[in-house]
């Protein structure tokens, strides 16, 4: 703990596997930011076994913070999914890509760091972007790495919504869980292609309100009416204030994880590895077109673009392709 | 009418321009695929004077539809917004991404396209991927600009939600229309950073139902903890099923257009250039690196990545950079 006089990636990493959080705390401040120290960072951590990591889903008060309090008590208890290892660490990275207004996820960090403060097995950690390339969706594979490289079995992403960001993330993640609650019908229809696309498991959180029969039934209607799938999303109910449910809840990623174990986990890491690839392709490819001696050449097309002497088309393969 | 002869976008805007609905179709149906027709069609129509776009973009049955229509029915007895063309022609685009299990649009269609069908003056499509490059979201600003090389002057977008998808086609729109009813609370919480970034003008359709000032409330506030902006979205309320308060909306509309010929239109449209280019762009990269020679090459990063020898960061630039 105390000052980190240590800076480089190399010498944190140490640290932070010496039990210094300071250091793992600037760790991933490095994979959240841009420039040399993030991309060491980055080589330093890659080759990592890879924990388990669990997304968590879901509209802003639907109960998400409550259900990975309890979760969190039920790894310490419990171990590893697999038996094999009683002791686990439990890292919570805390995603709220709208917090220019919500500030929601600081707020209640530090109400929930109480709780788990004194705990060394416990990490919990607000993510922001602080211009790494790409933006926080590529920010979040890294930190999962960073707290893989100093020794956590489990980590558990917290996202707000099912925007493109949230699909990015739950990428990241062997098991995405969608949190909901009773009576959400045309919000449930509204984001049913988002929540289809991501969702491992269903929780119907606050299960003991009107409405969960419905909701349940909705969800079951949602999949039958989706594509067939080797794995149907259980439905678990919770009401996380007071802890029911929740032991089904693990129950439920226990057989998900088992499911995974079946090959289909190294299948779902290839394709995390392409998507993540493809998106640090993208944004490498967008600051090469617009900074140093390509900016001139990327405004000379938007403003012929803009005056309408050519296409899209044309303009991209003129910046890509005559170097 | 009638048969397609002609098969050269050239030939085909010619007819379409005369009137023909078939080869205006044919147009659409050349930039919603890829390949050479795609592309022939895109530098073709790029270099229009731009129509008016106006996004209608909310949940499925907020009543986009019926709002749709009625627009169109002002929109052929009022003329253009600057009141300089009394007679408009209207196209309507309607994108549905989560058509997999939906339908809807094309039943929509269905019904609608009896009240305006004999209606020269307008054309309603509903649009799906053929393997644009880039997908719908791209697809959607070409199809815009052929509708304008034939002679729209309104173009109407239909979306359905506010996921990346929505964002995306919502920044071809000059002005975006988010339809919302009332009471519903927690979905607008969730999708409050999606909405606020794209709205111009927020409608509450079925007005006459409990829970509208409580939704307008919440809009209110939500404005208020959003960022100061010169454009603040005025809130109309709605029952488009009879009509009441479209002449609102219209008026919104009109102001909105009027906001933007301050100036801020040709800002707004040189972003909205530079966005395209930068979708385009990373579309065509990620089809560069993965396809012909360059496809062993990636798989090779890609095995790499999956065996943790190297990181995204490295691959990305041995892709990019070592050719």
């Amino acid at each position: 703990m105390g000052h980190v006089i240590a800076r480089s990636p190399a010498e944190l990493l140490e640290h932070a596997r010496e039990g210094s959080r300071a250091a793992l705390a600037r760790l991933i401040t490095y994979v959240e930011g841009s420039g040399a120290q993030h991309l060491e960072t980055a080589a330093l951590v890659y080759a990592q076994s890879a924990p388990y990591v669990i997304g968590l889903t879901g509209a802003p008060g639907a109960g998400k913070s409550t259900l990975t309090d309890q979760l969190i008590t039920i790894a310490l208890a419990h171990g590893s999914f697999d038996g094999d290892n009683p002791f686990v660490r439990v890292a919570v990275l805390c995603v709220d890509p709208s917090s220019p207004f919500s500030g929601g996820a600081l707020l209640g960090d530090r109400f929930r760091m109480q709780d788990h403060a004194t705990d060394e097995r416990v990490y919990i950690r607000s993510m922001a972007t602080r211009g790494h390339l790409g933006g926080l969706s590529l920010a979040v594979p890294d930190a999962v790495r960073v707290l893989s490289a100093v020794g956590f079995e489990l980590v558990i992403i917290e996202t707000v919504g099912v925007g493109q960001m949230e699909v990015d993330v739950a990428s990241t993640a062997d098991t995405t869980v969608v949190v909901l609650n009773p009576g959400w019908g045309d919000a449930v229809q509204a984001e049913k292609a988002g929540i289809l696309e991501v969702a491992d498991v269903f929780v119907i959180n606050k299960a003991d309100r009107p409405g969960t029969p419905e909701t349940r039934r909705d969800l079951e209607r949602m999949m039958d009416m989706g594509p067939m799938t080797t794995w149907r999303p259980p439905i678990v109910e919770t009401v996380a204030s007071d802890g029911r449910g929740v032991g089904d809840l693990w129950r439920a990623l226990s057989d998900h994880h088992r499911f995974l174990a079946g090959g289909e986990r190294e299948q779902r890491r290839r394709r995390r590895a392409a998507h993540e690839l493809d998106r640090v392709l993208s944004a490498m490819l967008s600051e090469k077109v617009r900074t140093g001696e390509g900016a001139n050449r990327y405004e000379e097309q938007l403003d012929a673009l803009t005056a309408g002497t050519t296409d899209p088309y044309r303009a991209a393969r003129a910046l890509l392709f005559e170097a």
